[in-house]
């Protein structure tokens, strides 16, 4: 870690693809849009992966797997799920490659490996999960089913950035199966508050939960719930969606069941799923010009002790100290890392361990050690302490929670300055090109009007928010009435 | 569960496609050669994951994770991997689908979207890692480099069989690049231990560990080492395999490193890989006639409480009881299942757990709480218990640690008995019919003979065990000398 890392304030996006370099999170691959999720990178999306697995686990939900690969006929029975994913995609069409006869040492394409019907990396996983669960149900005795699945799934995209934006990415697809609307409702709302409850308490990252307009809405989806997220450029992310189906995939795959009176209706279904795009977001909502700032909760290495040496002798007994302070922090269940690599220097580790986004990091040297005391450093606010070795670990573990909530309430008061109520289009449109942020505005719930900003000022309608006022109001373009404010933003 | 299974006895095939059907463990998808992983299976196979992960890591690896695709140039760089897998795959040829104009609903491959290289979907990622490793190392300071994959691959398959050989299924991949050939033959050893110490202490399935013959090597691999498992039918199922890749990779891809005195070499290299294979092995190693037979570390739910009553009342109290009992059992690791299910009798569900090779059954009826008794079932030997409740939870503690050495045992007893040396080829041939199982033999060391064994009699060289006698002797089919037996049999 040599290298010196743009200032968000002077460039965002070239900032945040140092960022992902210099901390070592993912890469580029040799594969057009698709990336390499380096280990650190990795150790991250594992840290949410088994939160999140334990919070649907907890809910009722078990793990299952289902084929990578949907036939092209499964598509077209959605129609609009067809309309909505199936075209941007990876279709394989031949399983079979064979020598070159006029070039050694090169494949080709056997041409009469061709498939009769052509098959797509699924871009999602409705298709080929209700194309199952049609013969899994027979009666409400079958019901509820609640699947869900981690998974890589393909989309192919021209432009890509690392992580929020990837042909090939990692998430995890619920897909459930119920009796009644009220009862997938209910789980639509429910996956919806895992999802917020996992964001702001682990990620430390603000959400506002909502509702999607039509436009914005997930094809193949009666209601799209979300929660939106701003990011430090004042842009929005959208952080994770849950899906209300209705009966469009029962219909589309005719899956019914027999109530308890042994009339037959059609299945009601939910979806909802959350992706690597997350650890974007992490990046976008805590970093600064230093690198990388993790939650507490879910980094990697929560603490790292850096030993300061000049002889074998006195990395001897710092070793001492530091194995003993390591392995009460670990019975603790806190993630510690003495780095005692020979081949770095303290100045290096210092700077590597910063812009990996450490949350602690302890420095001991000999003459601290003489006098029982350590220093301290958070990543969150850059402070130094110096602490007595009595008492450390109850310290250490009291000061990880304190950055939690820190890095949360900095979000939040971040958010706070930058969401604003706009009346007039006019303002709306200055303000948004020389503040960014969120803007909560009146809207006459038109897609037209919806459209018309899009195009005159790339700004989305994120959601109408679940908790509003009820306000009526007049639409800022059309002067037409509206029940409530909706939050307006540009977006990734 | 009303069906009845056929007995291994009379189709020891058609055994195992029931099982796995009525144990609910896997079924084909719509797609050809797909299997869907139903959530009891997956349940297996995360213990299985989970345990393994905390293995690899605690030899150091990290996990991470690399593009499913695999552009066709890179299979080309290393001839043999390409000759091994790249021809029988899923390629992708082109990137968009679009409305077809003849047929309303219908879509069709746009031409206009082909690809300028094909795609492969991942049969296995040497290619796609080493040709990542070349920019991550230049100098021994980068090396070793341990990382895994968990990941979904594809090798397409006219002739499937769930869990078994699937043309999609779901592994893990070791990848590790090492500064010197010790190194990397250190980390094919250690990973191949890693893998028999799985098998004999969580799996209870005995392995041999050895080392293939050329013919049966990795293509790409220098030497392929690996443990072989016996099946209850005697044949033979290679159940993990670690490859020592010597400089292939490094040389197809270019991966040199500086050493500590400047000089230039090249990267050395291994691979590592189990898959979905091993739950088929596990059915196999221990299942019965009744069902599936599970070791309790890797069984989903390792207590069945199942509680016998004709009222409400009844209930309400044998409630109160598993409610303590299970609670106690949590708290001591211990995966326990109360079945209150009111739609399902008690003989339904004592056949269900049956079948899903539950190790461990309670059944509390008003009878025996009334005398603080329990009826304790165990699922290896089928035998039954009437235990007090005061020590219940230690007893079935106990019991636990007792299944599952005698399953290993069983199966270690088993494989005594199906392991003979042989010395002559015509009592070869009429064993492996009569008998199957494994035979300990002499071979000349060619190709030759072990393929006209093979294509005589089926039977292939399982592996050249690592613990053998030194025993000089005859090639059974030549007679020309050999220095030790080797392990012949039929395999999956």
């Amino acid at each position: 870690m040599a290298q010196k890392l743009t200032k968000r304030a002077d460039d965002y996006s070239k900032w945040y693809n140092e960022l992902v370099d210099l901390a070592d999170l993912a890469e580029h691959s040799g594969v057009k849009g698709c990336m390499v999720i380096k280990p650190y990178g990795f150790a991250v999306w594992e840290k949410m992966r088994d939160v999140l697995d334990r919070m649907f686990k907890e809910t009722g939900h078990s793990n299952a797997y289902f084929p990578i690969f949907v036939p092209k006929s499964l598509f077209e029975a959605e129609e609009q799920n067809a309309e909505g994913f199936a075209k941007e995609c990876a279709v394989v069409t031949h399983y079979r490659l064979k020598n070159d006869p006029n070039e050694k040492g090169k494949l080709m394409v056997d041409p009469e490996a061709k498939l009769e019907e052509e098959l797509v990396v699924r871009p999602t996983s409705e298709a080929v999960i209700w194309n199952t669960y049609k013969n899994w149900i027979q009666s409400y005795r079958d019901l509820p089913i609640l699947i869900n699945q981690w998974a890589n799934v393909v989309r192919w995209e021209m432009r890509t950035r690392l992580f929020l934006r990837t042909t090939e990415f990692l998430w995890q697809e619920g897909h459930t199966a119920h009796a009644s609307k009220e009862e997938a409702l209910e789980e639509t709302a429910k996956m919806l508050d895992v999802y917020a409850e996992f964001a702001e308490k682990y990620m430390a990252m603000p959400v506002i939960k909502g509702i999607k307009t039509e436009s914005e809405r997930f094809a193949g989806a009666v209601e799209t719930y979300c929660i939106e997220a701003m990011m430090q450029d004042g842009k929005a992310l959208q952080a994770g969606t849950s899906h209300f189906l209705g009966q469009n995939f029962a219909e589309a795959f005719d899956v019914k069941f027999a109530d308890a009176n042994g009339k037959l209706e059609h299945v009601w279904a939910t979806s909802w799923g959350v992706s690597t795009r997350l650890i974007g977001a992490l990046i976008m909502t805590h970093s600064d010009d230093e690198g990388l700032v993790l939650p507490p909760l879910l980094a990697p290495i929560q603490v790292a002790i850096i030993p300061i040496y000049k002889s074998e002798e006195e990395l001897d007994r710092i070793r001492v100290v530091a194995n003993q302070v390591s392995e009460e922090l670990r019975s603790m269940g806190i993630s510690v890392k003495f780095d005692d690599d020979d081949k770095r220097r303290p100045g290096w580790k210092f700077a590597e361990y910063e812009v990996k986004g450490v949350p602690v990091r302890l420095a001991m040297g000999p003459r601290d050690l003489a006098e029982n005391k350590v220093e301290v450093a958070r990543r969150d606010t850059k402070e130094k302490f110096t602490r007595d070795l009595d008492g450390l670990v109850v310290y250490v573990q009291e000061l990880l929670e304190e950055i939690q909530a820190n890095l949360h309430q900095r979000a939040l008061n971040y958010r706070a300055d930058r969401l604003q109520k706009v009346n007039d289009y006019e303002t709306f449109k200055q303000r948004l090109e020389s503040e960014g942020g969120f803007f909560a505005v009146h809207w006459d719930g038109t897609a037209e009007t919806e459209a018309r900003i899009k195009q005159e000022t790339q700004a989305t309608i994120r959601c109408i928010p679940f908790e509003r006022e009820e306000e009526p109001g007049q639409c800022m373009v059309t002067g037409k009435p509206s029940a409530g404010r909706v939050i307006m933003a540009k977006a990734y």
